[in-house]
């Protein structure tokens, strides 16, 4: 009998677990995670803050039973302290011991806690864990003003969460507008008016964080190279990093983003250890570089891979796009690369612009939906983009992913058909109208 | 100085006049056309009756000035009698002639009124022009039972619009279900069920029209082959056919849809004479035969095309892939192939499908999304699909068209990325969910 050890009970280890279980039925699957709950998902967590959700139950994908019943080994609260390699065990931290013929590592990402002083202030908080979250969601009620350090997507989340409890909503970040990582400030522009009109969120942008005062303890005040801003909160939406200290412990190769480099059978470079999900890093299609991914839906893939070939099968994972999306009222999205990057890397590009409807103009359901394509000049192929609009952004952010990895010209985009049915699509696509701009400015082939 | 003439005032025939003027500003462009008003659309009509759009003015996109100011010579209420090709000069019923040295033919289709008795009576009414749109409007306020004729794309949106007017609401149709030319029965069944609980449409399918009666004039009974319906009002979607008699008159030749034929620069077989919109037929690019397009995105874009190229340009128009959608609280959409489609033509396919959600399903707005894909076992390339769902539908079946046109395989969906974020995109991309399950089928590479 063939046994498996799986560290981490996120999307990627749930995910692992499973499929290797339901390939081969007669191995034995231990499924070991240091928190208090399996198969949640963080990114609602958010969504609870902003009571745009209920209650925290839902986020609760699976209950513990669910993976015991399947026959897995199940184990939370349970920490690992180390790995054996010669006798293939994993230890945890109460002396108990997991023999293993596979073992996957899916020990996700951690936050790089800033370097600035007293950043362990009561209330200054991180999110992550379920449970910490819901300690933090009661506290909120007392919360007059808070602090969102960063502008990442989570700092986005919250700071369009917080004002609806009626909290005055500070963003900090050093950068110059919102989700500036992976999207550009011309695109960003209407979410940010929507915060700042809408929602009154203050946006100290080119702000450093230097550190926090307290009294008795607690948090009174957020130091940054703005200013002093009061708060009785500061969410630290950190920088994240792949945990990888057990699985360098034990020789496994990292890489240039110091995740765990892992062939695209989510194997490392030693035998029988997988790993999978935010630890490790993944080839981007387009950038022909690696990259560490931190959204579920990555680790959750990668996770049945791993799993799959842990098992015996023989599943091949394949260079990814990425695109990416949030927002409620002002959906932001896209994916790689945003003109800032292009820019900055010195890439040659080629943009069209154009601003649409997403239903017929005089149908009430219309919003905006601005567009923003990127094609590389050479080849005249579609290499990124964004979007800005009311509705339909992750459906179009999906769509552009899947052109990028198609090789798609600008020609082709220009002439993309598209529905048109007054509630829900206008006469013209605004996809094709951007790449039409393009096409413009790319001249005649 | 060259003279165009452009018969018809629909999407492709202002379409083809204002393009053509702006290619070239010393061309004398005339625009005729019979009707009253220029540039609207008449596919907002239905949203009127169902009071979803407030009033028919924002239906009007551009006013007759507006064509005027770009120095179009426009005549509204003109009628075509003859062409003359050996004076080449376009005559009207007043006499009036307007020489040319290009022709554009943008004369659309018009309804086949079915062999029936008695369907003059008052009461018996089509949708085409806004004018006569408008009359039926003020007359619904008095109309207490309705019947429509024809489950096609306008026939569901009457059906879906009328019993928000306390219309108690019949359709006929001799298929089995909603859209039957291209949809399927398993798909329109969630559409058929909200039509029947929510708004109490009665649904007489694989029913025929036999005639109607009345008294005075006027209607009071739909005959069928189901029973007699009684009825104030009679909404006939009757078969629409091209218009293409003033064409075959200078001996345009037709096609086997009936359609005039043109080629990719949208010239016909006859020396300076263009046509364009649902008057001719384009090539599909999967089924590789000629298909007669009546959706006004195709008209505009057809028409600009004429109009560019009879200004001396040079643009080529592309196989085609058909996007379709409609909707509002249950929306459908997808391209064909259809599987009825498939079977009824002995085409071998392969189905996957599969229900998934379109937002996490802990956040209150996701929605149900059925996908429904099929693939060409020999080669597994996408050659058709379906969606219904809450919302999201337009976008896919963009997307889906697209794929279709660039040659996707099933493996390739399956692996489609897809934007994760709770209030608008869920794990899983229900595409991709259909995709893996026709790979089930089609089995190992």
């Amino acid at each position: 009998m063939s046994r498996l050890v799986v560290i981490g009970g996120g999307g990627a280890g749930t995910g692992a677990a499973t499929i290797a279980i339901q390939t081969d039925r007669s191995m034995k699957v231990s499924l070991l995670t240091e928190f208090e709950d399996i198969a949640y998902s963080p990114c609602g967590i958010p969504y609870v803050f902003g009571k745009e959700i209920d209650s925290f139950d839902g986020l609760f994908l699976q209950p513990a039973e669910f993976y015991q019943e399947m026959g897995i080994d199940l184990r939370t609260s349970t920490v690992v302290d180390g790995i054996d390699m010669g006798k293939r065990v994993v230890r945890t931290t109460t002396g108990e011991e997991f023999p293993f013929d596979q073992l996957i590592i899916c020990t996700g990402w951690e936050y790089e806690v800033p370097k600035v002083p007293n950043v362990d202030l009561n209330g200054i908080v991180y999110i992550k864990n379920i449970r910490r979250a819901m300690e933090i969601n009661k506290r909120l009620d007392e919360v007059k003003k808070a602090v969102v350090w960063q502008a990442k997507p989570l700092g986005v989340e919250l700071i369009e969460a917080l004002p609806h409890r009626g909290i005055e909503t500070h963003l900090v970040d050093s950068g110059s507008w919102l989700l500036s990582d992976f999207a550009d400030a011309d695109m960003m522009e209407p979410l940010q008016q929507h915060l700042v009109d809408e929602l009154g969120v203050k946006l100290h942008f080119g702000t450093e964080l230097l550190g926090f005062e307290g009294q008795d303890g607690k948090l009174t005040t957020v130091r940054t190279s703005g200013g002093d801003i009061e708060a009785d909160m500061a969410f630290l939406v950190a920088n994240m990093k792949p945990a990888t200290r057990l699985a360098k412990s034990i020789g496994v190769k990292t890489g240039s983003t110091g995740a765990i480099v892992v062939d695209n059978h989510m194997r490392t470079n030693v035998d029988g250890v997988f790993a999978a999900g935010a630890c490790v890093e993944t080839m981007h299609g387009l950038l022909k570089i690696p990259v560490n991914l931190i959204p579920g839906t990555y680790a959750y893939t990668q996770g049945r891979m791993a799993g799959a070939n842990a098992a015996g099968g023989d599943e091949a994972y394949r260079p990814v796009y990425v695109p990416w999306g949030l927002g409620a009222k002002i959906q932001v999205g896209g994916a790689l690369v945003s003109e800032n990057l292009a820019k900055a890397t010195g890439m040659p590009y080629v943009v069209g612009k154009a601003t649409g409807i997403t239903a017929a103009r005089y149908h009430p359901s219309h919003e905006k939906m601005q567009v923003k394509l990127l094609f590389d000049p050479s080849n005249r192929q579609i290499i990124g983009g964004q979007f800005t609009g009311g509705d339909g952004v992750k459906e179009r952010a999906d769509f552009l992913a899947f052109a990028i990895r198609k090789g798609t010209s600008a020609e082709e985009l220009a002439t993309m058909e598209n529905v048109y049915s007054p509630p829900i699509g206008a006469l013209g696509e605004p996809i094709a109208a951007a790449a039409k701009n393009a096409l413009t400015q790319l001249g005649p082939r």
